[in-house]
């Protein structure tokens, strides 16, 4: 809890903030997200292995895969929680069967949501005021006499002291004084703005000590992060948040954000540790990345800190200045969180982005090199034409190559043809059938490949890499990761230009593209560079800027 | 500049904030953005009409696009802004090419960035740090002189003002003396926190007056929606950001979040007042769909205010309450930003949408009759398999007809057969030829056309439309006006989503929608019901609901 700070050696005391992880508990509330059981270990292992505090598991007792969730404790390092409501008005703790189910949970501590606002208390649980404080101190009790640290998540807390602060405050209390650890105040409807939250933690902080105190915020007016570092100034020591920024609505606030701003701002590193190290900060790019793996959705290309595009650069004006001094245009080092640099080649960009892109690619080329020219008068032109080389560093590479020195002729297509037809089957029975054969010729041979696939592309695709002859065996772990279509203007006779992202075995990416006003021809040529690319990168002659 | 506050009938002076968008300049630095002449016009046209004060249009000189733009004024009521940098040092402001190209374009006001830290000035520009201040004096003057109104982008304030706070505020002295109408402190690395932002600009206001200054935030720690309203905060009456967040890294600040935070939080609307009326905020889901549409890609779901999750409640513990009294769970009524509630349950309400939207097509159903849950159910089934109903009207009013009534059948399609071959010709050029065969009855008769086209959609679409017989005539107006495709998931065998948009003579527009894992199939779906969509609509049968 203590370390260097910034403006020498002397060691000052800095203050713990604690990071609880609620993406397997909010997070579930995100539409179109539900995990399994088998995905909530996985990430389980993710969230512990990178070092946070608590990690919230679900609310067992309220569906099947959150009660078998609970049935083994899931962390080895952090407080595995288990999420529940306050014991019901009218019962006894011990007769109460929703705590029951709770208390039987194999977790180190237990979270309860319980309501702060007056309003709410009335509308949703239909009981008394007094009678709701009283389920908040014996539920709390009922823990912390099981053996367990407790949690207090006060629902509604900032509307409900805007309503009625008498009563918030003494919700926030009466779990203090039962023994809670930690009362968390939720901006459970996330439009509180960061000064109002500043403010009322200010007098909250006088009824619990702020290292009792945690913050919730919704993502509702884009102010989560915001929120969450507003009430830490106000004196919370507790954050709670998901991978991703993933929850109800909009989203809870985002850890992957919150945690490097607090590790690497001086604004908060100066006076403030986490329990994640230097060390493992360097795996957030790969934690988010590999959560929306689990997700099955592709990594947001502008997120903060991790984004593809969070260190990326466009512009002609920052670009030069930005390879003299990079420190003073990156925010943070992009490798602390490791991430890394890139300078995009396109039409904005001047004669230093197209050197710095080609060095990134191991490619050596002299400023008044008359090759270099012509290269950048055929990127501009083919950008005009609709190719677009900043999503397509395989592409781009391969132009270049072409370009400023050669590149082997590994294989030469003679001639494709696709076929699509929708008929009635003898069943009777719609049916679409495509078909594609590729005529090709390789170290000397003639090839002839055909090949039935879900659609034109995916049959091309399917019969271009039958048969590559003595080149087959190294394209065998070649993969086609995604595909996007994008029309560039008009009815069905518009320009097409397509995008394919690959990898292969070693984990490396590339990305390719094509265009023309026949679809079926751009995915070839993107399908094309991508095999050669593969070919080039088999044999070092590229792919050294690759992302890994 | 004044009106009601809320809390009587009482009028009171609000202070004014001015919006300034520079979605067409600093959004084109977005990594995959690359706006067309024509694609900036329609972005004008949406901006100016929600009532935006500024709209930056981008950097003529810097590229043909931009220049060309500027070659006539593009708003009727924002101030249309052109960007550039402050004359060079060494140069006088009429011998400045830049500034020369700058006064040429044709609008009311400029934008010159300057540095404003003194490093940068030593490593961009190589000039002496009063050789830059000359230059902003002298820039500001020369709009100034030309009848333009002047701003000022102080470019890294803040981490100027942290390295040098007296020569900072000297660049916006400088610009401020010289007649600058606003001086913009830009985060230009992103990574100020808002509390920094907050004290620097208290400072900065002892210098030039809060309503002659802006912030230019960026997104690169997830806060430039708080860095903006705190600068508010502390002074500044000028706020710049992009649609939908977009911009260089991370983004810019999020117009589309930040305006109805200033309108709808009282925590700002009591004290400020925007250019845009009530009324134009109701537009403010629709003009963020448009904008992704003009990008080409899926609007954000969980995007505060105008996203499809932003009021969305999946079942579990606050659906039940929501329903009672959803005023208390949601920070603001959808309704005022053009959006709706959902609750991700089979409930009355999500019935009551149906009907509206039945209602909205000239479809009357009573609530209990069965067939109305059978199409909801089929509606839920498609969309989970990728359809997407609220962007393909005319698909879903075909789809209720035919659950609901009967639909006439027109004609049938027995088969097709589409073609593309690539492969030399007799003179050794490599050529693609397209073409697509279609067999269908009409009318008791059993027709087959055959077409190229300029790809195998292209042709399939001329094929099917080449003899509808008796209909033939009706359809000669028929217009294919867009045409989108989304890869849904993964590689070349992926889920194709098409969405084409048709229009005939009568100024009509409608939007059908096709989804298969084969885009030719996805593709034929939209086109079949497009055309069937237009003879029911020659009929009358159809297009009550139509935006004409």
């Amino acid at each position: 809890m203590s370390g260097k700070n910034n403006n020498g050696g002397e060691l000052v005391r800095k203050e713990r903030i604690y990071i609880y992880d609620t993406t397997l508990r909010d997070g579930q509330q995100t539409p179109g997200v539900d995990f399994s059981v088998e995905d909530k270990k996985a990430i389980a292992v993710l969230l512990d292995d990178f070092g946070m505090d608590y990690i919230e598991g679900g609310y067992p007792g309220a569906n099947p895969t959150d009660t078998s969730f609970f049935e083994a404790k899931q962390t080895k390092k952090a407080k595995f929680t288990a999420f529940g409501m306050t014991k019901r008005a009218g019962l006894s703790a011990s007769n109460d069967p929703g705590l029951t189910v709770l208390l039987q949970a194999k977790s180190d501590s237990l979270c309860f949501v319980a309501k702060s606002w007056d309003y709410h208390v009335h509308l949703a649980l239909g009981c008394t005021l007094d009678e709701n404080l009283e389920s908040i101190t014996a539920s709390v009790q009922a823990a912390c006499n099981a053996g367990r640290e407790a949690l207090v998540d006060c629902e509604h807390f900032f509307d409900g002291f805007k309503a009625n602060p008498e009563y918030a405050l003494a919700c926030a209390k009466a779990a203090y004084d039962a023994g809670a650890r930690w009362i968390v105040l939720c901006d459970t409807n996330g439009g509180t703005q960061p000064a109002e939250i500043h403010d009322i933690i200010q007098s909250v902080a006088q009824v619990v000590p702020g290292d009792h105190l945690g913050i919730h915020a919704h993502n509702d007016t884009e102010q989560a992060v915001a929120v969450s570092l507003a009430a830490i100034d106000a004196g919370v020591r507790q954050v709670q948040g998901t991978l991703n920024g993933i929850g109800e609505r909009c989203g809870n606030a985002n850890l992957v954000t919150l945690i490097p701003t607090l590790m690497l701002k001086p604004y908060w590193s100066d006076r403030f540790s986490l329990g994640i190290s230097d060390d493992k900060l360097k795996d957030l790019t790969r934690l988010s990345r590999a959560f929306d793996d689990i997700l099955n959705r592709a990594p947001a290309e502008q997120a903060p800190f991790i984004g593809s595009s969070a260190f990326a650069t466009k512009a002609g004006i920052h670009a030069s200045a930005l390879l003299k001094e990079p420190k003073t245009y990156e925010h943070v080092p992009p490798e602390t969180v490791g991430n890394h640099r890139r300078v995009m080649v396109s039409d904005q960009g001047g004669k230093s982005n197209f050197l710095a892109e080609l060095q990134r690619h191991g490619i050596k080329v002299a400023r008044d090199d008359s090759r270099l020219d012509t290269l950048i008068s055929l990127v501009k032109t083919r950008e005009a034409e609709g190719y677009a080389y900043e999503g397509a560093d395989a592409s781009f590479e391969l132009l270049a190559r072409k370009s400023l020195m050669s590149v082997p002729e590994f294989f030469k297509v003679d001639s494709f043809r696709c076929m699509v037809e929708r008929r009635f089957d003898a069943n009777g029975n719609l049916i679409t059938v495509s078909e594609a054969v590729v005529k090709l010729q390789v170290d000397g041979e003639q090839k002839m490949s055909v090949a039935e696939g879900h659609g034109p592309v995916n049959a091309l695709d399917i019969a271009l890499r039958k048969d590559l002859g003595c080149y087959q065996d190294e394209i065998s772990d070649l993969e086609l990761v995604d595909f996007k279509v994008r029309i560039l203007n008009g009815g069905t006779a518009a320009i097409t230009r397509v995008l394919i992202e690959s990898g292969d075995a070693s984990g490396a990416r590339w990305r390719t593209v094509g265009v023309s006003d026949n679809i079926i021809d751009a995915s070839f040529q993107a399908l094309m560079d991508s095999v050669i690319y593969k070919l080039m990168k088999n044999r070092s002659l590229a792919g050294i800027g690759l992302d890994n």
